[in-house]
C-alpha cells in the first residue's frame, strides 16, 4: 500500500501536481507547492464544492473573510487559551512530538522511551500589524475559516435577507503549527479550507446534523470516489472539541490507514453565545414566523482542498495494460479522475508533426481551448502521447491525421475504455459537451 | 468625485460586498471580508483573469505556492535587506506616516511639521515555524507571489515541457505590512495577486515589455472598463524597483486621483540570477533551436485582485432614472457590470407570492441555478425587486406572471435597456446562453 502512495508523490511531482515547496533551498518541511496540472485540480475541487454547496442551494450564500483577523475573535473562541497540542522531547535525541501521537510510546527517531514532562504548545501562528513590532498588535494567521462565519452571521444574514435555517459557505487558507506535519499533503502547517457553517433552530440541529453526514458522503460519491474506500465514524465523547456536541468524519482508507477526509461537527451555539458575549454585540436571530428570538445552533461540514486533492489522486490511480501499436500489451497508468475533476479536459494530437496537419490541428485546439482547460501535444509517438494524457487523466484525445484533410473528421479517444469515435469538426464542440456536462 | 467612494462603500457594505472584518470586535484596520455577492465578483475576475492568461494560452502554465516559503528565498530576492519603507513619528502626536507620502509634509492628524529622523520599517509579516518559538525558523509572509515562479521554474518548465518564451500565472494572498492602509480596499495589509512571470530570451525582453502593456490595457477593455479613465504610465528612472530595467503602470482615475490598477515591469534575470547564486542550482534554460544556454529575462504583469474588485465597482456604478410602475420618474442605482463579472446572472421573480406563481417560478428558477450563479426573490412589489437587482448589476430578470401559467412564457428583462423579451420556458436557458456566453 504504501507503493501507491510513492506512485502517486512521485507521479506529482514528475507531471507537475505537486512538489516541495522551496525545493532548491532545501524545501520548508511538508510545505507544497502546486504545479500546473495541480492547480487545474485544485480549481475543480474548488469549482464542484462551491457549485454543490452554494449555486446548486437557495439556502447557503459564500464568504471570503480576510485571514488576519482581530485577536479578540481568537480569546473569545477559545482558540488562544486552548487550541494546543501536548509536546514532548525525547531525552536522548532531542527531536519533538506531540505525545497524543507516539507509537509505543517510544521515539520514532532514536527508540528510546524517555521524554520531557509534556507542555501545552499551541498550534496558532503568530506575527505582528502595524508599523513597530513592540507595540503592535499580536495577531494570528487563522487556524481554521469558521470563526469568520460567526464574527459576520448578523452582517451577512442581513445583507442577504436569508431565513433560518440557512448556511454561509467559505473556501480559504488557514494555517496550524503542527508538531508532526506528515503523509505528502494529507497534514500540512499552510492548508486549504472549504467549510459551511449551517445555522439551524435549536433543537433542529441532531436532524440537520444527520442531513449534512449523508449530504457530504453523497458528494464524494458523485465525484466518482469508490465506495467501500469510505466510510463514517463518529467520535466518542473524549475525542470531542471543545465546542461541539457531536462530531463524525467522512474517512477514506488511505496507504497509511483509515483516516479523516472531511468532518462534520454539531457546533452548537457555542461560538456564537461565546462572541456574543465577549464583543456585547447581540447576535440573535429573529424568527418572524415563531416571533421569537434565538441564537441558533451550528452544524458545520469542514474539507481540506489538500486533503481532498489527495484523496481524488489516491482513489483515481490505476494500473493496467493496453495494446501498443505493434500489438504487444504494455503497461497502462490512467487517472480515472471524474470528469468534473480532470485537470485537462481535452487533448489535441496531430498524428505527426506534418507541415498540413499541424495549422488544422491547431485550428481545432482553438476551437477546444475556447470552452475547455485543453492541451495540444505534437511530440512523440501518438501511442506515447496517449499514455501521457492518460496518466494524467484527460477524458478525450482528439486527433488528426490525414484523413481529417480531406473529410473533415478527427478521432475522439475515450479514457477509459478507449474507445474511439470518427466526429466531424463541425459537430465536436457538441459531442464533447454532452459527455462533459455536468 | 468622494461621494462616489462613499456610494460604493456604502453600497458594498449594505448588499454585502464588503465590510470591515472582525467589525463586532470594532474592526481591524484596513481588513475587509468579502460577503456573498463579493465573493462571486472575486470569483469571476479570478475566472476572466485565469481564462484569458492560462486557459486561452498556449504559453502560460498555472502554479499555486505557499504562502510560507523559505526564508532563504526572501534574503536572495532583496526583501530581507531592502523590502523597507521610510517611517517617521510625529513629536508632537506621536502618529506613524511613510515619510514618502506625508503632504506637506505635514502631520496628517495634527498640523504639526517636526517628526523623528526615517527609519527603514521592513514591510514583511515574520512569524515563527516549528514546535518552539525560541529555535523555530523565523518565516515571513510572502510580499508577492512572483517570488515561487522563480524558484520553481526548473521544476514547471520540465515537467510541462514548455519552451522559452512561456509564462507561469499564480493567483494568491500576499502580505504586507503597510504603515498607512488606505482607500476601502485599494491598499490593505493582506491582498491577493494575480501575477505572470513570462520568460524570454535576453534581447527580447523589451519587445514582450511592450507587448504586455498593450495586452493587459485590452484586457481591462474587453471588460467594459471606460478607455477615457485608464492610461500607461511609464515609471521614471528614480521610481524603478531595484530588480527592474523598466516597469509601467496601468493606472485608473480612482475617485482619490490616478493610481496604480495594474503594474508591468521588466525584472531582466535579476531574480533567477540571485537565486542561481543563493541556492547554487543551476537555473539556466537550454535552448535546443539555439544550441544554447542562458538565464531567461522576465516580463511581470501583476494585478490585485482588491483593486480590480474596487475598479470594476466604481467603473460601473451609474445612478439614473426609470419610471415607475405608477408612472413617475425615480432614481434607479446601476451596476452596469460585463456580464462575466456580475456576481448573479438572473434572477427568477414570480411577480407575487401567489400560490400557483411560486411553484412555477422555482420551476424556473431550478432550470436556471443548474447553469448559473442565480438568485429568487419573491418580497415585495416586482419594481423594487428590479431596482434590488440593478443595484448589483444582474444582468437579467425573469419574471413569472399569471399568463406564464396559460401560454408558458416568461418576461425577460435586461438590465441596461430596460428592454423586455417574453420567452417560452422551453427556450429560456438557451435564449441566456446566448446572452451570457463570454
Amino acid at each position: 500500500m504504501t507503493d501507491l502512495m510513492e506512485a502517486v508523490t512521485s507521479l506529482a511531482k514528475r507531471r507537475g501536481f505537486a512538489f516541495p515547496s522551496s525545493e532548491i533551498y532545501g524545501g520548508l518541511r511538508s510545505s507544497w507547492d502546486y504545479g500546473p496540472l495541480g492547480v487545474e485540480l485544485r480549481n475543480n475541487i474548488r469549482r464542484a464544492w462551491w457549485r454543490s454547496m452554494v449555486q446548486l442551494r437557495d439556502d447557503v450564500v459564500g464568504l471570503e473573510a480576510a485571514i488576519l483577523m482581530s485577536p479578540r475573535v481568537w480569546e473569545a473562541s477559545g482558540h488562544v487559551a486552548g487550541f494546543s497540542d501536548p509536546l514532548v522531547e525525547c531525552l536522548n535525541c532531542h527531536q519533538r512530538f506531540r505525545q497524543d501521537q507516539l507509537p509505543g510510546p517510544a521515539c520514532p527517531n532514536c527508540g528510546q522511551k524517555e521524554f520531557t514532562e509534556p507542555r501545552q504548545f499551541n498550534l496558532m501562528f503568530k506575527t505582528h500589524m502595524g508599523p513597530v513590532e513592540e507595540d503592535a498588535a499580536a495577531v494570528y494567521l487563522r487556524p481554521e475559516t469558521a470563526q469568520a462565519m460567526f464574527v459576520d452571521f448578523r452582517t451577512i444574514q442581513q445583507a442577504s435577507r436569508m431565513k433560518v435555517p440557512f448556511g454561509i459557505a467559505q473556501i480559504g487558507k488557514a494555517f496550524r503549527n503542527e508538531i508532526t506535519p506528515s503523509n505528502f499533503v494529507f497534514r500540512t502547517r499552510e492548508f486549504e479550507l472549504m467549510e459551511v457553517e449551517y445555522f439551524v433552530e435549536p433543537g433542529a440541529d441532531e436532524q440537520w446534523f444527520e442531513y449534512w453526514k449523508e449530504e457530504r458522503l453523497r458528494w464524494f460519491l458523485s465525484l466518482g470516489v469508490r465506495p467501500e474506500k469510505l466510510r463514517l465514524r463518529a467520535h466518542a465523547s473524549d475525542e470531542l472539541a471543545h465546542y461541539a456536541k457531536a462530531a463524525a468524519d467522512i474517512e477514506y482508507e488511505f496507504p497509511f490507514g483509515w483516516s479523516e477526509l472531511e468532518g462534520i461537527a454539531n457546533r452548537t451555539d457555542f461560538d456564537l453565545r461565546r462572541h456574543q458575549e465577549a464583543s456585547g454585540e447581540d447576535l440573535t436571530y429573529f424568527d418572524q414566523e415563531g416571533d421569537r428570538r434565538y441564537l441558533p445552533f451550528v452544524v458545520e461540514p469542514a474539507l481540506g482542498v489538500d486533503r481532498a486533492f489527495l484523496t481524488f489522486l489516491l482513489d483515481a490511480y490505476r494500473v493496467g495494460e493496453a495494446k501498443s501499436a505493434k500489438g504487444e500489451m504494455e503497461k497502462r497508468t490512467v487517472l480515472a479522475l471524474h470528469r468534473d475533476l480532470a485537470p485537462i479536459k481535452v487533448a489535441v494530437l496531430p498524428l505527426s508533426r506534418n507541415e498540413a496537419l499541424v495549422p488544422e490541428a491547431r485550428r481545432v485546439h482553438d476551437v477546444v481551448k475556447a470552452r475547455w482547460m485543453s492541451a495540444y501535444d505534437d511530440a512523440g509517438a501518438i501511442g506515447r502521447r496517449y499514455r501521457r494524457q492518460d496518466e494524467v487523466g484527460t477524458p478525450f484525445c482528439v486527433t488528426v491525421d490525414f484523413e481529417t484533410l480531406t473529410d473533415g473528421q478527427v478521432t475522439v479517444r475515450e479514457r477509459d475504455a478507449m474507445t474511439q469515435d470518427r466526429i466531424s469538426i463541425d459537430r465536436l464542440a457538441a459531442y464533447l459537451q454532452e459527455r462533459l456536462a455536468a
